[in-house]
């Protein structure tokens, strides 16, 4: 009979009215009926992804795209920089290696959000770079990076940028034909409040011509043949219908409350989270926190994996550890999708509640106020 | 206010009972009671693929675990065989040329199972021949091949059997361990019961060998990396939650209703669709019919074509039609997963109005009748 509540950067809570789209009755896909949807979920994304650059839906986790990123705009032995500050910077990395790419890893301290002369330095010195893949929210340690930054430098030294938004996607600030990015990758399960089990990517022009040079092995994540089907409504294996129709609704949600609001609600959030952690005397491990989730460091004398466990066992709260190096150190609080701010109250109260059980003390009730002098302030 | 009735070869209708689970709150993916939720489906499956040998769930379509299958058992240049007999033999080939094998394709008229004599040539005059893909039931033709003969020459020559079971599974008589099938595919949106969006592959001993010795590029799909995880009931990338809750449902469903008797299920109702279309004084197509799905050539005085969009269009009902060369002259009915015996009667007697919409003739009922004789007699 215990509650249970989700506020894990991914999956992230899916609405009831979401819910219910999920559960109707499965309609085929070669049909008018299913290009018509699926010609509405195409239009609604390029509005989400604030681009005009067609975004592709693939049945796959987000990994899948990243991998399609890959596959498809490079060839073997071709030079990129993956930005590692984090766990998703670092899969770049291991996926472009796995293809036999030569990688030049720019490791950023975890925490911190890329140094761009750094960058910069990188891209003066290795003339053969084509690409830079990097990250817009690095999920594992809630650190938005500066893509606009990195975006100006990439477009001046004709460079690909390619984005992995999974867990930024809806809930940062981002405009990436602005901002000069060819690739954005992302997935459902986070800020669009649905079951983890569709990927997106889009794709800009040049990196639309990019995709004929490349010379690696692919089939499933065929760009070219993506797009193909994309300009017929139509896709080139069997879509994961159930949530193509549960994600027409998610957009038509996202888009009547305002992608920009919603960034802005989300900053709001994130602001009321690491006031409220500070007010526990607690410090945000990031040096430029996203509004995506918090992550929030623990007392020295608790383990944070003990308050994870304590949370989710014992009051049925799902927040999140750390992950590599940070395991023990760093709790992370989602705020993206359907998280609310009353939804940080609770969560920070249950925190407040494991924290005393832990032995570690601070005046009851103060990091509830602090979330409410930001949000109602 | 038309009431809609799905009855193509995938997706195949979904049980609202499955339905209501795939609407439930969303879980997250790293926790004890989702492991637990995995350890299910992973010991259910292995009863309803019939084999000791693990099977792995992945978030996509069943294209890409063929794709999994081609690049983590082979290296570049191994030289494969690939049985075309219809559209789903043709991506065999196609999956394994864009990987850079040496691909002899084994060309199958439409309709017809292959020649095991002539398979037999093919490995014995070509010994470098590393494995054979082949498919189960070919969707395409409606054709069920003779996996078990297939599997006697290639267990005798040490060849690798890898058989696309996607729309097979749960339908036709198939034991992969005791044939000899080294890896199996499928997904989840025919008789599974399920929308799209799972696909699934097992993968025997011998197979499991050949892992290591494939140097092609994979990351998404990397059976070893995936193996890894199976073991510890995990998912080395976010799985398809509510997609896999749902499956759990179906799992225990089939296995209440027990895997051979819905084989002989399919049987009977696979023989009624025959002898209800010889009713119409209308050909089956195949000459191996499958359990899961009945080709039926079209009169010659009608497009099939025309018959698909009739019933679509005007009765709510969805088949499907032929694919390349015999896109205008079969159709083909479904009797797999959620479908029944008295979903194949409503079926023919939609198809009779809309055969006589189009001018053929025959005696009113006469399909009917003939599928309760089959079915009740």
């Amino acid at each position: 009979m215990k509650r249970k509540v989700l506020m894990t950067p991914g999956p992230s809570p899916v609405p009831s009215f979401i819910r219910e789209a999920l559960s109707q009755e499965i309609m085929h896909h070669r049909t008018d009926a299913f290009r018509k949807i699926l010609k509405e979920v195409n239009d609604g994304l390029k509005e989400i992804f604030c681009t005009s650059n067609p975004v592709i839906t693939a049945a796959s986790s987000g990994t899948g795209v990243m991998e399609a990123a890959v596959c498809n705009l490079f060839s073997k032995e071709d030079t990129v920089v993956a930005i590692c500050g984090g766990k998703f910077g670092e899969r770049w990395a291991e996926i472009a290696k796995s293809y036999s790419l030569n990688v030049i890893q720019m490791n950023v301290p975890w925490g911190q959000s890329p140094s761009i002369e750094e960058l910069n330095n990188i891209l003066d010195s290795n003339k053969e770079i084509k690409g830079v893949l990097t990250t817009l929210c690095e999920t594992s340690t809630a650190t938005v990076y500066d893509i606009e930054a990195i975006g100006k430098i990439t477009k001046e030294k004709d460079v690909l940028l390619i984005v992995d938004a999974i867990s930024g996607l809806g809930q940062e600030v981002f405009y990436p034909d602005k901002w000069g990015v060819d690739v954005v990758v992302s997935g459902s399960q986070k800020g669009m409040m649905l079951p983890p089990g569709l990927a997106f990517i889009s794709i800009s022009v040049k990196a639309k011509q990019a995709l004929n040079n490349s010379d690696l092995p692919k089939y499933y994540f065929d760009l070219k043949k993506a797009l193909k089907s994309y300009e017929k409504d139509d896709t080139p294996f069997t879509p994961a219908v159930s949530l193509i129709v549960g994600l027409r609704c998610a957009i038509s949600a996202i888009k009547e409350e305002g992608i920009e609001a919603r960034w802005k609600k989300f900053a709001k959030m994130a602001q009321a989270a690491g006031a409220a952690a500070q007010a526990l005397g607690l410090e945000c491990f990031s040096k430029r926190p996203s509004n995506s989730v918090t992550a929030i460091c623990a007392p020295t004398s608790v383990k944070s994996s003990d308050i994870v466990k304590k949370l989710r066992n014992e009051y049925g709260l799902s927040i999140a550890g750390g992950q590599g190096d940070v395991k023990d150190k760093i709790f992370r609080i989602a705020h993206m999708g359907w998280i609310n701010e009353q939804d940080l109250i609770m969560c920070f109260s249950l925190l407040e509640k494991a924290l005393i059980d832990l032995g570690y003390k601070f005046k009851l009730g103060v990091s509830l106020a602090r979330i409410e002098e930001v949000i109602y302030g």
